[in-house]
């Protein structure tokens, strides 16, 4: 897991550069909705697609997560089935309903039936490279993605923002890596304020509600604790009520705030009340963490970045393995007798 | 709030009845999206609005909670702005957007400055009673967006769902309602489960989902309380890995499912092997709770009926009082500032 969380800014080129072609080949015709359909890990670059083109494409992207699609697909909808292994059962599901309504179908998998189907159905199919645990693919299944939506004329060019993330990843892991000891590696200390703690991640409607999640996924999968999500400023209408029982659990409870200089003013100023005042006297640790580079492709991907390092040293100091799903693969097994 | 969950039936039915002549006044031009903005309590109409339709409405449903609307929102769009308040900054901000976009906006609120902007500008104006708390005006919600769709043409008739979802809560709070005793009530039952517990309710993408969402959020605010809410099969991707660490703070989660029989069947399995087998040996709690009625519309009001009273009697073992949300009041006191 290290490893390939290591090469995330070489996945993110190897994307751009190994699916050029699959992308030239797709043609659009009018598209007046886009559904995403994945889950897990194969679903991670749907959400950060949504989250990034919410002000920038002209028409609405949902990330469906389950075994039928929503009654409004139809010809004028764009169907990126997304499944690292390309043998989700759900998603090969969803495939189905898609292919059935005549919508505009595009694969995104490493091989497996989800692969095959769609060659056979004469779809444009972007391979991704495989080997790797779906979440620790979420460059290759990302930027495909993004390419799709701009050659399809639904996103302006992201160019210079993919260049841009690449960058600040790569200097980002010089400090982020293993071999940084703990006193100048921010992931290590966050992995320790986490250790024998629940940890909450909250983000903000836009950029960061994806990749709060996306934490807590790797939290789970990665260093096998529970681990939750929730959003500005939906947040402060409920959760920030819920900090008072049972006391001696919320004293266990480490919230990581994840901040972006593209927010919304009044999302950062309910963050900084909410932080510094209203949660001042609860039981919960807190943190901020603010997102590098400029760009909010380059933002959300450094957040990503640390948590998914967060996720693996959190593993460590539990004396896990970071790879191993378990209870997944026994799931599966039990859904395939 | 004991005296508003109990009237959640009438409050449908005057849902019904007092707001059919301001969405009769209401005329959709052509209607490409709807995105129903709110927070808090006021979204929780619109998620369920969204649930209920996936498999229905012709065109996406999207809740949106925020300042800003998505990029795509335009005159082909409805904006149901949502605002029990009325004074919902957020909300408020969003409506500017939608107008300014030249959306089709329906204004849902008791009163406020969204009130009398929506006046001003011409919008229809669905006026719901006032003086309560948000949240324990779902009926009051909810309702007049599913006449707004049906209005429309998006929806087909709901009345028959209506009705039998006004005849179980009638039915339902015989055994929920404060006067009887725990053994035989099993809100009371589920909350003592609950005690001393974090709450993590579990639902299904489709119908239970939202509704889990809402447990999550009533716990938050009636029972202040930590709690939280996740959906299959998504969760089977990565939140059931989540249950090894840390120990002595696992065996302190109790996990309610909600469960109806309008799933989807390998979602049902799926629930079933998690349940019983995946989970069988960690050491969390966990409930399984079936909805009632035969209708979707019932089913998803049944599973939120009992989470609103679960809330209220948690906050009665905790020794709170299950209305005031202090930390809600100070926030919005000082973003005022």
């Amino acid at each position: 897991m290290f490893g390939a969380i290591y090469r995330l800014p070489e996945q993110i080129e190897e994307a751009v550069s190994k699916m050029e072609y699959s992308i030239a080949q797709f043609k659009a015709s009018l598209v007046r909705t886009i559904v995403i359909t994945g889950l897990g890990g194969s679903a991670v670059g749907g959400d950060m697609l949504r989250s990034y083109a919410a002000d920038k494409c002209p028409v609405p992207i949902f990330v469906n997560r389950g075994y039928t699609l929503p009654s409004y697909v139809g010809k004028d909808t764009l169907v990126i089935a997304v499944s690292y292994s390309g043998n989700t059962e759900e998603t090969l599901s969803a495939y189905a309903d898609a292919k059935r309504r005549g919508a505009q179908v595009v694969a995104v998998t490493s091989g497996g039936i989800l692969k095959k189907q769609a060659w056979a159905d004469g779809y444009v199919v972007v391979t991704v490279p495989g080997g790797l645990q779906p979440r620790a693919a979420a460059g290759y299944l990302f930027i495909p993605q993004m390419l799709l939506l701009q050659k399809a004329g639904l996103l302006p060019d992201c160019g210079e923002e993919i260049t841009e993330t690449v960058r600040v990843l790569y200097e980002m892991r010089l400090r982020l890596a293993p071999q940084v000891k703990s006193e100048h590696n921010l992931a290590k200390r966050i992995a320790s304020r986490l250790f024998g703690k629940i940890p909450l991640i909250h983000g903000a409607t836009g950029l960061t509600e994806t990749i709060a999640y996306r934490w807590k996924t790797q939290l789970n999968e990665n260093a096998q604790t529970v681990a939750f999500a929730h959003s500005y400023p939906e947040l402060n209408h409920n959760e920030i009520v819920g900090f008072d029982v049972p006391l001696e659990l919320i004293e266990k409870i480490e919230i990581i705030t994840l901040t972006s200089n593209h927010n919304h003013p009044r999302v950062q100023k309910r963050i900084e009340i909410t932080m510094g005042e209203v949660l001042a006297n609860t039981a919960c640790g807190r943190y901020e963490l603010p997102a590098q580079g400029a760009s909010e492709l380059a933002q959300m991907f450094s957040l990503l970045y640390v948590g998914d390092y967060v996720s693996a040293y959190l593993a460590v100091l539990y004396g896990l393995d970071p790879t191993p799903v378990d209870k997944i693969v026994q799931l599966k097994n039990r859904l395939a007798d």
